[in-house]
């Protein structure tokens, strides 16, 4: 059993780590941190966790976090999580950071993707990017875990078997990404007014998203050799769930027998990474309203020979597999448990 | 360990009864029946399911529901289940039923409201409405649970306080029905189109809807007097859920402290019901939004004195406390678990 | 041609009327104020506009407002359309106020709906209820026209035909309304993000809502005698649209030709009043998706005798005949013109 | 005024050039026809024309288009049209046909991209590609007006001035597309089910799309040169609206200068054409909510240098712009009546 803190869990994502730790067989809550709501019911803002406890969300306190937790989960905007962590891993308590700050391993990369200069570049390297189907083993032994967000983590786990194969062209590579509101985080604005926001299919971030260079990054390792990347964001109409459908060009005759063995090849064990790629039915590629509440990563493909294109797909919960669910997967990596331990919810059908 | 059968396993009420059943630790699923789907893998209609089973449907067959089978749950349609669970009953074997067939007392109210003449009279007396919170010790020893379905569930469930406490007058109740697109079952239509479905606010039964006799009949027994239903339901644009809305005349003056001691008095130790009355927040009154995979169903109330009204809340997920779960609810009574055994799932934030 | 102003045009009620009146052969927009987007082109908040027109926001000035405009529309909050309106009928400038503030004709209403008292209730003399079914020639002399918002509109018409045909116990009257977002007006909060606001059927408002008293007016001066309503408002998941499903007991014997013969009596000649009540299709009853973006209101019925009940439905798209819609067929009244002039859109199918 | 007829008019399209022509100026519908509704009035099926027209729906007769109509609108399936118009044109009326079944001038590419062979390729040279912003001159003289279809149009009309000014890399297009629900017509069937159908994001074409072999037919005359085309379209939750995302990569060093050029030259003077590329503002890129029930094609840009890509993004109403607005905006042209005329209708804000 330990015991574990959760900063900022008032937001979405520490709603969805509160819901998962608070029945999680070995982990115990001490600590849930909110500014805002400092004081207030935990089910007053979560209020799916009526009865499900009686829990006060806490200020936030360096003292009862280092004396409380053995590890402490940040779900604070990039920027806070860099300080925060920097001080529990000084007092030996392990980090499972939400952010973006620990998940680069160049800190020159953080100036060209945040503007931003690391306030702890030599942290850098007690961090391991918490994505478990490539960086399991180091994930066992690290003091902070990065968790990549929910675009990178579709967008990889889509095209990792394709870098790793050596089956793309590293300068062709769109990864176009649909995502629902909840991406966007509780703060309310004009872009996310509900009269506003339902029905859009709306390009925010066409070029230049942040999360590019990560994806970059683990793509690259895998390749062997630079992989560049052209994102684009969209808003859709759902609260919760992403699809990145990610379109690579390749100067090879690509057959779907190699694309089978590729993704079979790296995912065939994984408990967490479905391949779907039905002939048939409507739910024959990945989408994420099949995995809405899940930890499910669906991952799915096609030729387009016309086109000398291969399509990969990857679809998530972006509350789970895409934050709180993948974070909840590195704790039990870390601590030595059953990957699946507490998050063995097949989704809704249908939702 | 019990041996169960699910008839009509293909539809959306048979697809939670083979996610909650196959994670169940005192189930065992012996048999899932589709007339349409036998044959296939499970996984290609209930998409969730990939990974968690490679079970096939199978057609229907009473010898293996006889021989496999301690318990089988009929997701049959109204007509159909009566038939199935004579033979079942005969065999010994016990039924859950989800339809209409076995839910009224007096064999004369078929003819009311369903234009049906019942065909095993004699076996409504070894039915017991299957609603744990009205009648939890006749289940225990039921031959045929005979499980309401969604409306009458959150209406019953809202209402019950104030039959039982002689607060409402029984000539003047309105139940305003709101409920998602589940409700309607897997059959296209017109009705049930997309393009057509999305976006109504649609009164589809604004008298005389069949699932009023039952409300009369399980609200005039606890109030000891006949109680009459106006019911009106409506489709809202939402896949999961249904409110109802409950607008109860009184000629007492009635003040809030006299609600809260009929609902606490009723539901204070129901382990799937929640009282939401609170003075602040946006979910200080049920809304199905926070039910959705849950089998709790929300009560609240109001007191408007102006109109001398009481307003009473009844939110659920129609295919879980309006079916599935209260099915699996039922089970866990009748084969002596604990009630909550394999419903121990709190919904989402934000969903 | 008449020169018009639009007092509040950024919210989602002044768009509309923009778009209505930018178009409008009898109109010449004059000043579109907006205290927060003064100086911005509108087409920057309502995004529609752009190529319709270059103008831009104003700020509040009376001195325009009077010198240029011949009818100044008020889409401000309730209490401050009050004070400009004072200023605009001194100076002689007509008035179409879609506020509450001269919906009243007993100044004391204000006091037990408000707790608000009224700065000029002399001016309550000047001023008309301004729907037009109910009072067509009164609105062709007023000073001010006092546009009844979404819900008593789509309430009152529902129940009009009832009311004065003496079919209604004016003691059991229930009004329960659903309504989209746009409703809730441009200010973002917690109870209007997308991520919360999206999928709910959420009861906000499930006693005691302001507008029930001018309900009560219009259908106690139909009646003759007071009528009390009970009232109870829903948040349901579609931007536009309200639906008000009126449940109304009764102690004679209804048959449905009584009720076509008073809703026929009473709507036969009206433009933009439809009963809808078919046999069979899918819209054979009112429904808010059926009428976005046009003024009309559908309207409809059913008898209930087993509970002695009528249902009475009425649907509007809450921005047009719920708001500006309305407005603007007012000012065709003021003005003497075609009643259905710039009026003239049919909706969408599907939408 | 020119007598038309509309064959296929009870499905969407249908019923969106109904509601066009019945209150066009220039236009009299004098025949709508359906197989399935025959003898059924226009509003039971298009809910939204009640009171707008009395008409009722014919079965399909040559006899009556050809005596009765000087043009024809064919909403028909693909392979059905080019039945009909061959008897049309050999009569003398002018036909605007809206399937696939005269888009492409060289016969050989239906076999390619349909999988069958034209009954009367001889008449392909008759027809025109009815995108008025390439071929408005053709228009007017053509005896068949062949109107793209959504996805065409959506993406033609972004990349049409990329591919004029020689600025983007043939080799390398992708068109990632997102459509609502009434893009797959009115035939219910599991896939467009509301409860299968919402909170989608579904690749349900990811290769392979018929709608390539017309693309690559208008890019490649503007660029002068063969154009490949990698297209992706995806089911969103939205019933109208289709985003076309473009990537296009280049070898250039290509500045937002270059672009605004390239738009403004080509679509400077376009009455639909609206170039949306603001710096602030939540619709500062096309987003088809801003669209819906409008003719506007809206197109944007970006440049994302990193990848060396642009951008380019169109939205267009699938059943406006996509289909019937665009068939009467070369109606339009075809009769030489204003372009706009019947089409001047500005979107809601919201909707």
């Amino acid at each position: 059993m330990k015991r574990v803190g959760i900063v900022g869990a008032s937001g979405y994502v520490g709603g969805e780590l509160l819901r998962l730790l608070l029945s999680h067989p070995n982990a115990e809550v001490t600590v849930a941190t909110s500014r805002k709501y400092a004081g207030e019911y935990v089910f007053r803002v979560h209020a799916n966790l009526r009865k499900a406890t009686n829990m006060v969300f806490a200020p936030l306190s360096m003292k009862r976090l280092t004396e409380e937790c053995d590890v402490v989960f940040l779900a604070t905007p990039h920027g806070q999580s860099a300080k925060i962590a920097a001080q529990l891993v000084e007092a030996g308590v392990k980090v499972i950071d939400l952010s973006a700050d620990f998940r680069f391993r160049d800190p020159s990369l953080y100036e060209v993707w945040y503007k931003w200069k690391h306030p702890k570049p030599e942290l850098l390297q007690e961090a391991v990017y918490g994505l478990p189907e490539l960086h399991r083993e180091e994930i066992k032994r690290a003091k902070i875990v990065a968790c990549p967000g929910c675009m990178p983590t579709a967008a990889i786990l889509a095209l990792a078997p394709l870098a790793r194969s050596g089956l793309m062209d590293p300068e062709h590579v769109v990864v176009d990404v649909k995502i629902g509101s909840s991406g966007a985080g509780v703060a309310p604005s004009m872009a996310t007014l509900h009269a506003e926001r339902f029905g859009v299919v709306r390009p925010y971030s066409p070029a230049g998203h942040r999360h590019t260079g990560e994806i970059e990054q683990e793509l690259s390792a895998l390749a062997g050799r630079p992989v560049k990347v052209a994102m684009s964001a969209h808003a859709v109409n759902v609260v919760r769930g992403i699809l990145a459908t990610c379109h690579v060009f390749t100067d090879k005759e690509v057959k779907l027998v190699d694309l089978w063995r590729a993704y079979r090849g790296m995912y065939g064990n994984e408990p967490f990474v479905r391949i779907v790629k039905d002939r048939r039915g409507i739910y024959r590629l990945p989408d994420p309203k099949v995995v809405i509440g899940t930890n499910f990563c669906d991952v799915g493909f096609e030729v387009d020979p016309h086109a000398k294109r291969i399509v990969a797909l990857g679809a998530i919960d972006n509350l789970m597999k895409g934050a709180a669910g993948q974070a909840v997967q590195c704790f039990n990596i870390l601590v030595g448990v059953d990957e699946k331990t507490g998050l063995d919810f097949y989704g809704f059908h249908p939702v």
